[in-house]
């Protein structure tokens, strides 16, 4: 599998829990099917809106073997092997590669303090340590560092990494490192991580999206990469306008975590369409309160997503 | 073991490795029996400047079981559980306890976004899932969160924790911290992670400290803990100048990340005295270069660091 | 003059100096009269591009007393008032509006230490101190917070700001702006101040770009709004590319401040074409060095910027 | 003047506003005679106590004079030139020598981004702007940058500066700027900003300290650092740790800005004891609330804190 096979709309897939905090295999399997059948191009498993950091590394696996199981060859599964440093991931990484991902993605290190070329070092050692391809995933807000456009394509004509998630909420960066990754013969597959700019980003030249809202409407965005693809802007525009509406679902909640108000925000309209059977969070987050869910429920209501068959 | 136990100087140990990058079990031992020997309290295996982060789980289970043995019971061995969330903490930390650990010290989440009181329902989940006492520790550089005095004495007063090493370079919190657990009864055993300010620290209450720098020279910081205890400040205040001038080490390299510049000082200086037989750290970590290392000699030179007998 | 005065291009100008660090009031008024014949819609004087923060009050006075008269009201010229707090920004803005400004552009506070409801007075009070439109200024990289979308749009809807320069690189939020903007009527004339990111910005509802790199080729920027407004988007992307390859002057300088890059870019490659007769920037930033100019020379010749007739 | 007079307690007076927001020229004399009688070594006008940043230049100015002539030659008026940057700075400063200032206090540049060397200059022009001592303020919660002790002493061998007033809450570094500036044969005279830290800073050499709590107990302040200065260790701390009871009136409130809850909560017990008509602080910021006040009065009485006589 090459890096030529990942572009377009890449689900990252929430882990569905049960109400005891036990995951959801069968909900989570489904939750595959569903998205596969609604159009996707990849399944992103263990990404910050899967709670990757909160799992240990048997349910990682358990995650990624069930996962690919039910994709079952139709679209790649990339896995978030999301640790320290280097060592742990590509150990991680290995595993994962073992219960069935086709890639890995991995950050930065986190914790550590280090410089560029460390950070470029600890890239390679994990490239190193596996077999598959390596994404590489732009999360400062999370990791507390930004990854250069200048690292990223220099790791790009390296082979050292085939594509970038950028969740940095940095347009002026993301688009010079189109421009850069361009300029070298695109080497890499860049995603952005943020779902209300999908429209902008494609017309711009993003390679695809990994948008976490995708796991309460992954049609729309299969529409809107459609669309944009297809130079039918003001589709795609409408498309990514509908789902800013229902994006709002994400700040509903007050007073809560960041990790809560998203992830908790997703799974309760997920839970209310009937992709989930419980929008319960890992330990220690806990659910969203009542008038929060109702502030979903109307939202989602609203812009009329429709629910599933039962 | 309970948590009156854990006071006084508990340095933070390096990981000795080969210049291949292996461990060296040797080293370390050697390291324990001359900390031991020089007065230490306690160890403090697995820390930043142990490069924990850095160290698969498998490594820190035989580092700890290496420390371990060579304390033999006769100081207190805490290990550092640093990874991202609490489930995935307290696994690791189980491992540890099994391997000799008397005591676990833990962070904040990294990577997550999390507020206090999930915070806090994370140091409840790590000290549920193990059976020996728990030290939280406060180091907002790597973690990117401060650790309030308020959360600090509550758990204190819980029994989730029984004291805090202090990494903050906050002062003023850290002399509120003191002045909180006093008001509750003492709770906490509380440390200081700063080498430089020891002596100030033990004299507004500080229990101990837990100084990278007594790598290096154990003794003195024995000495100035022992002067600060009886009173004799300007004693203590001049083992505390005397150390303030070997820890220049750390600032002689130039263009090098945290991580490098200060576990590099340490490893370069003590290869230097003849207390390791490298001064190499961890991938992706490279060596200092030869005009910092020379830097570095002139230092322990100037200040007088004597040799040991090989 | 009303808001909907402001829309298109409206480049933050320069302040042009002599070699001695004086002002060179006679390049001002010909880059006035450059910009203007270039199609600009207005003119954004005492800008970061313009290094407002290093000008006193009186220098601040005369750079618009010299735009206004040189724009000679055929279009509007907006001013920075920047300073601490409200109370001095509106004593300075009134100065700047005797001077000529036709609307002024403040920030949120700097220094001081407030929430936003404070942030949200702060703005009141300047409205309040000042006769001519406000616009707020969001520049999280100087003044270290982000203004919220909510607090923005409801700033708009009260009529205490007529518009926003979004310098803040969170297309996230900004396209939130644009969407709780149009829900509420569009009290806002929204512009982003990102240069490479103009054409993406167009397509999905900004009113406009507040461009530093237009001080270099304003007619391209007009070009390419011009192109956006009228769905010509393959051609507005074509001019954000041309653009953006000119924009690389910034990347130029190795070891330089902020400050120092990116106006000192502006300056060089304007001297370069004939549109500045010194590149000289306000004290204490000293000239880029010679090689930086080289570099930027050869973007420029690369790119193919034409010189202007002397 | 030379810098060898500053040294001790010098409060960072607040300013006294009527209820109406205008100041209290009557309360600010009184109690700069009150800071004075009880035994201070200096007054420190327009620091962030003294919300220096949210006065016009004019009312900056007026204050000077108010103070310098209560102060009458007894004790050197200090006056914070709090602005954007050194030119701005200078022409601020030399306003207020005009008024008496005896010594100017200046921040790094605030709203700029600037390197090291820049920030340099930016001290060497305000110096060569004025005819009396410069001290540099380090304050990095507001300016958003740290001053090495590499900088501070190295301005302090050109005679840049005289001294700095440290508010980093950066224990470590003011420790080695301690050190440094004494290998360097003291040029500077070193003050600590954080109250609550006194007694330490005192012990390790510290040359002084300018505590906002200084405006609610001068004398406390006074007997601590004669104590310290003497040798008396145990009274210091003990005077010290009296202090930081009181000192919990700036956490009394919940859900405020940090400027309304710091100076709120001085202002709050200084009008509580008789020091102040009117607790009132400069616009936006809104009074503390009733039951905030009610635990403020609580703890001034709990720790025995008398009230003048009328």
């Amino acid at each position: 599998m090459t890096k030529h096979s990942y572009q377009g709309i890449i689900p990252p897939i929430v882990t569905p829990l049960n109400a005891d905090g036990s995951i959801n295999y069968g909900d989570l399997e489904r939750l595959v099917e569903h998205l596969i059948v609604s159009g996707v191009d990849g399944i992103f498993a263990l990404g910050s809106t899967g709670q990757v950091a909160y799992l240990t590394d048997a349910d990682r696996v358990a995650i990624v073997k069930a996962v690919s199981k039910a994709a079952a060859g139709r679209v790649p599964v990339i896995a978030g092997a999301i640790d320290l440093t280097a060592a742990r991931i590509a150990e991680g990484a290995r595993a994962l590669v073992a219960a069935g991902a086709d890639a890995i993605v991995a950050t930065a290190p986190v914790y550590t303090i280090n410089d560029e070329a460390e950070v470029a070092d600890h890239f390679r050692l994990i490239q190193a340590g596996i077999d598959v391809p390596l994404f590489a995933y732009d999360i400062p807000v999370r990791v507390h560092r930004k990854l250069s456009a200048k690292l990223l394509v220099e790791l790009g004509k390296e082979g050292v990494i085939v594509g970038v998630k950028d969740s940095s909420g940095d347009d002026v960066g993301f688009r010079r490192l189109i421009a850069m990754n361009e300029a070298a013969g695109h080497p890499l597959a860049l995603f952005t991580g943020h779902e209300v700019v999908v429209d902008a980003m494609a017309l711009i030249g993003a390679d695809g999206a990994v948008p976490g809202l995708a796991n309460v409407d992954a049609g729309a965005y299969v529409r809107l990469w459609a669309a944009a693809q297809a130079g039918r802007i003001d589709e795609a525009i409408a498309e990514q306008d509908y789902l800013n509406r229902l994006f709002e679902i994400v700040f509903c909640s007050t007073g809560r975590s960041g990790d809560a108000a998203g992830v908790g925000a997703f799974k309760a309209a997920m839970a209310e369409v009937g992709l989930l059977s419980s929008a319960t969070m890992t330990a220690p987050i806990k659910p969203l309160d009542g008038a929060t869910i109702d502030k979903i429920r109307a939202i989602v209501k609203d812009v009329g997503l429709v629910k599933r068959a039962a």
